[in-house]
């Protein structure tokens, strides 16, 4: 199945099936939002299921191509972010000369989850000099899980998979991680794509709980990244295990992959700034590609091998916000 | 006014106002969470005053004693905990040896909202062997404080004081502490006493945007700390501004002071473990209090100085909580 949320005035908007090429919608019959869908999965999933084939044999329906989308998951209870990819981590290390983390332990920080901005609106951010970035991911949207799951366990909560920017101040960053107490202005709102999709959207693409497609990033219409998903030291299994060895993950959680990125990152591009900039870095002696000016526009979009949509499109355009 | 939120089976419960000697409780006419209190405080409050006036006027009236309270907030869309008693800091730091944290730049940290634990309930946590460990804290809500709000702005914003438990792990902090990521595990959810109050029912103990009353904390019936609350390096004010420098806060964000502590912390004691097996490491060698045990208990109460109930008190005991 695939669910977008529309506006329709309230924090949370309206739930709707979305058709299978993405071009046409119905609002949910049972259920008005995400959060509610997430907290009755297996009561509300049958029903829906009937409604997503109809929808996707007939060929008549209101266009999606235009709607007026939000998030799928407006605001969460609760949003994790990881680091799974090695290549950007180890990168990272490497650079910035930041303690190895421990083998066995996945990377990982409590991010701000009263709203996800859609994938079109304008992204309000107070200064260039913070360094503004981008971060393409991957994430999964899970119900209930109980402390102490194991990763087989977890995995059975995942209910959706959605495709994320995870919008980030990189000159607030190394301040904030020097302290121990971790990113808050480092780690703005993030952005998702106006489509959610369940697992089995993705075939065979869906593999040992990584999505195994490539993620593409242009930086004002110019290709930017083409990194592929699958590369993740730790599935998105592993990391809701880890999440939840200390607490009871609340249904409607939503967890990420961190920045997408493989160890070709010389030839097909990175999924954020700060990664090509520790490239040019290695390479050249020094970061030649600045970070974002209000007026940069991020496009993200991760496809189907065969071209198919999936999750859709974040286009977004950076501005000026907060006080004059 | 004083407000209390009573269980009636959903996720939010519903809000009651309480009277002033925290003996008797009505519900809120015209609203039935607290969240939607904070989103429309200016619209609600009159009335609710009028509500409250007429509950203190009274001597009639359910008992709130023994009401089946969950915290007053019982979930929240953000929660951001500061570290604001320098001399609670300043100790951590000359132990642990970490960096010292730049002078003008409030520590922070980004913590779980998905649920704050009533004051009475049992406290679900996996491993003793995790350094479980309390913090004892005041905290305010807000409504909505938008990006780039000064410090006086950010003041008017405060709708509601609360007293907190932080509870905390220590064992996994410092690892977490080394990547730079900050806290997920070291900080699981948090309790609220049972009222939150407005800032006038503090009189002039609500004093630079600071709460001078002090904080008793008892473990296993046994006197732990009486700390001051006043002596904080930021009032919650500057640390809203902190906070609001590169977002909106969302109506209903919780914002924490950090452990209560004072400088004469020898003589009259902490609102954490940690900071007492600091002072013994310094003292004598070596911390000789233990982390908690399962079936511990931890009370916590502020109250005014003629010894007026403000918050009520949080009385709770520690469990194992997971798979066994």
């Amino acid at each position: 199945m695939r669910f977008a949320t529309l506006h329709d005035g309230t924090p949370d908007g309206r739930l709707h099936l979305v058709s299978r090429d993405n071009l046409r919608c119905i609002p949910t019959e049972g259920v008005q939002t995400l959060q509610q869908l997430i907290e009755s999965w297996d009561a509300l999933a049958p029903s829906l299921e009937e409604q997503y084939a109809a929808l996707n044999a007939s060929e008549e329906g209101p266009d999606f191509t235009a709607a007026p989308v939000m998030a799928p998951m407006p605001r969460a209870w609760q949003w994790l972010d990881g680091s799974a990819y090695d290549s950007h981590g180890d990168l990272m290390q490497k650079v910035f000369n930041h303690d190895p983390n421990p083998k066995g332990r996945p990377l990982m920080y409590q991010g701000l989850s009263d709203r996800f901005y859609g994938p079109l609106c304008d992204i309000p951010l107070p200064r260039e000099e913070d360094g503004i970035d981008f971060e393409g991911e991957f994430g999964v949207i899970v119900d209930a899980v109980p402390m102490g799951s194991t990763a087989a366990e977890a995995r059975a909560h995942i209910r959706l998979l959605v495709q994320i920017n995870d919008w980030s101040l990189r000159a607030v960053a190394p301040v904030e991680m020097k302290t121990g107490f971790g990113w808050i202005h480092a780690k703005p709102a993030c952005s998702m794509a106006p489509v959610a999709v369940t697992p089995d959207e993705l075939g065979a693409a869906w593999r040992d709980a990584r999505v195994d497609l490539p993620l593409a990033v242009d930086l004002n219409g110019a290709e930017f990244g083409r990194a592929e998903g699958y590369p993740m030291s730790y599935g998105f299994d592993e990391l809701l295990a880890h999440a939840a060895c200390t607490r009871d993950l609340v249904a409607g959680t939503v967890l990420g992959s961190g920045t997408v990125s493989n160890e070709n990152f010389r030839e097909i591009g990175s999924s954020c700034m700060a990664e090509r900039r520790a490239i040019e870095l290695l390479d050249e002696g020094a970061p030649r590609t600045p970070f974002l000016s209000f007026g940069d526009r991020v496009r993200m979009e991760c496809r189907l091998r065969d071209g198919g949509a999936l999750f859709g499109a974040i286009d977004q355009k950076v501005v000026k916000g907060g006080r004059a």
